[in-house]
């Protein structure tokens, strides 16, 4: 006798095995909840670019929404409930646009690609979510003096130099002044599935949105200083499946930079309210 | 302006940089040949299990196709052309089985579930074919007197040992005549997609099948022998998104082993013959 | 011309490109200062055993001092300046002894053995100081609810579970306290180095002591609580080179737990002050 | 009861739990044989460079012999029987030189230092043999059409790149008469062990011979063709530990490539026979 698939429960490949184990459902189907933890220290730096640059970058039915600024985030996480304790660390790039669809009008945090150096989460990432992460090796950012010194790198070739320094430590009052100010909706993405013998079709390509509110999520401490970031030219040898999206970062003109942060938070949210913009 | 899609052209997230590089579709659209190249190496025992347990991994239309005897496989494989010469390795898991559909009727290896070490190949593997592959370390197998040893770990859990020994080589009259044998179609197994925001339903789910036929796939040497496999029971804790999985082989009954096998190949294919089963 | 060894400089292997760079000499024979840096946060589980075991393992003019307690512990560094600010981590098994030689006479925490995850400094630690220090794998712990779980584990093989649970902050005054009670003389070790050519024959042997002081370590936080320690049986072909210190670990009886704790600490030392005892 | 050395047996630290089990002494203290295994696939690559700058590698008594060309070879190795069939990799640098003692009197490939990305034999061979070895990353190399390309990195900085290509198939007759050409008397180095405590000084510091015989190593394969090698300039923060070593390497002039190979080999030694020279 097959299996047939549980009605309500969620699931990934492979599927033989019952319901899937993951961020938005954990054993026997219960949820996590994301109070205090995870842990998260992000690393940001933020630079001023060619607006054309960044308009190539943008799907049918996104724009530009304000100045073109591109910002580099790296994200390291520990105490990850559904990874029963463990952590990961991540690479994001964002840039600010809205989207104009048949009924949706949203602004936001554009996101075109971030790296994660653990598989479990881009695959519940790429493929529930729709976020386009990609692999990469992610080590703890060094710390000498004033300069937190990030990298991240494939296979022995190093693409990435993210500098942050001049640190200033912020007040509680300038922390909860800046979530005031954000405006976001959330974090935008582009999900897309290719069609498998049709080569070059999709079974699956839409917007996303992830809405920005996180309630369970609290700034500990929060820094903001100056930085520096340096994307590093691949060849395809270097680089085989990602050498295109590293030259197009490397390519972004750096106009001026516009500030960096250390921020430190605690809780999350499980993304279950992440949905299809249409 | 936003960018538009280039016909023809195969696309995978992040779509916002240009057509992909991958498998079956390298720097400005070339193909791979897989004349000579890869290079792999197979360590493969097989055993009789109890076939409702095979049964309850069969999704619909699928049915249990002859002696219900299970291989488990890792192959090691190196000089990859589309990943600029790098390598990586697997475990596979296959039994036999056919697929009963509307227009289609094949028979061959159900695969389940594989493990691969790089997170590359999991994520064109799992999107643009279908091929239920999820990550782990796979380390080169040991090779100490008469014995290889392979092992596979997740975060420091080692889930399996798969041990191959008593080898005798096979002469080119007997590699050839084992290739005459086999009757499989091919790799059989289950694309599966989750919706965003819709959890629990599906934005794809049907059946494929990666044909047997692969005219460049040449085999080396072969020796045949004796092998003993052994799955280890994880907790949530040890493997919160495989536990499952793992735990289901772990209790699969070995009636009796059926052999054990060292395979070299060179050559293979773009796997661009690949195909939804209806 | 050949080379000569600059006078008062340190040097290591190889010494042909100059004075070594290492935790007590920098660039241009610059000192580090260890002030505010390195952060550690260490994991630590204590427990009664047999007498007669660690008495075993003490070389000679060593004796057990009071009871046989063994504390098995998991440090976890970053921001090491001389490592240009990255980290590592330790697993260390200290028992309490004495050292009775011709001069000197010192009671403190013999450490037999301790595993590093960095290559660099076990050389260091093995050669300038004679810490008896190996490799194996060390991820960070994770932290689930109440409990943070530390794993060791050498090539696929996971040879050592810690955990640690139930914790209680202790105040600033029950940490001055404990770093009042402490009689400790510091660090005991037994340095020891083969002779090339002359099998089983020794260039160096000869105990140490890593004084007890370290005026810039500071405790910021620290929880007591209850923990566990588990070692795993090791064939040889799992640990070849290891396999008889982990099996010595692992027959010692476990005759009582004596607490847990987690301590937080910044600041430490660049351990110039170690001797050789006689 | 302390425990006492067994007489004749080898130890390294710790020397608390036993005779030490490695390369030349296993279970029981027994040999290995190194006959077929282990299996080693070496890529080599010479360049003529400026004398001046290799004397400078040398230490007193020794000198440079011939033709100042410098090998770096990078070695992958498998089927290590003391490590129960695991393997490892090395990047080795040598040059001709002879050394002339009150009694030794020899010539043959100095080796500077050596890269290994596994601490056990690092460990071993440090201590044991003198060899100065240090760590870091190194891959499988690249095979792609008719290059083959290895990279050396530390911690995400890539040292090194190495790359061989045209290469042409050897015939038994010449590969024979390679091995009768060679006149080295082994692989000169020196070892060095400093004092724990008084900073500056030398526990030990000896020049030693590997000597060139090797009766169970068997060439199987080999190619001569081209290649070229490229140090990549460190900082102190990008290699804490070793950027004046590759630094130096950085500095040597190529004046003119000197050829290249790739080696298959089995069969090798214990290295029992190495000794101090006088």
């Amino acid at each position: 006798m097959s299996y047939q698939f549980e009605p309500g429960k969620m699931y990934r490949m492979p599927t033989h095995f019952g319901p899937s184990s993951g961020p938005r459902q954990g054993p026997d189907g219960r949820r996590f909840e994301n109070i205090d933890t995870p842990k998260a220290t992000t690393l940001a730096v933020s630079f001023l670019t060619n607006p054309d640059q960044l308009e190539a970058l943008l799907p049918e039915n996104f724009e530009l929404s304000g100045e073109p600024v591109v910002t580099v985030a790296g994200i390291y996480i520990t105490e990850i409930e559904w990874l029963a304790g463990r952590g990961y660390n991540i690479i994001a790039i964002t840039l600010p646009a809205s989207f104009n669809g048949e009924t949706d009008h949203v602004t936001g945090d554009f996101m075109p690609v971030l790296w994660e150096n653990l598989t479990d989460p881009i695959i519940t990432g790429r493929e529930e979510l729709g976020f386009p992460k990609i692999y990469c090796e992610l080590p703890e950012p060094t710390v000498l003096g004033d300069e937190r010194h990030a990298i991240a790198s494939w296979q022995g070739f190093k693409w990435l130099d993210l500098k942050v320094n001049n640190l200033h430590e912020q007040s509680a009052e300038e922390i909860a002044a800046l979530g005031a100010q954000s405006s976001s909706d959330g974090i935008l993405f582009y999900k897309y599935m290719p069609k498998t013998g049709d080569w070059g079709t999709a079974d699956v390509a839409y917007p996303c949105l992830s809405p920005a509110d996180s309630p369970n999520r609290v700034v500990k401490e929060r820094w903001s200083g100056e930085g520096t970031v340096e994307f590093h030219k691949a060849r395809w040898e270097d680089m085989p499946t990602q050498y295109n999206i590293v030259n197009t970062l490397y390519d972004l003109e750096i106009r001026e930079y516009r500030g960096a942060s250390v921020t430190k938070t605690a809780g999350s949210k499980d993304l279950s309210d992440q949905r299809i913009l249409r």
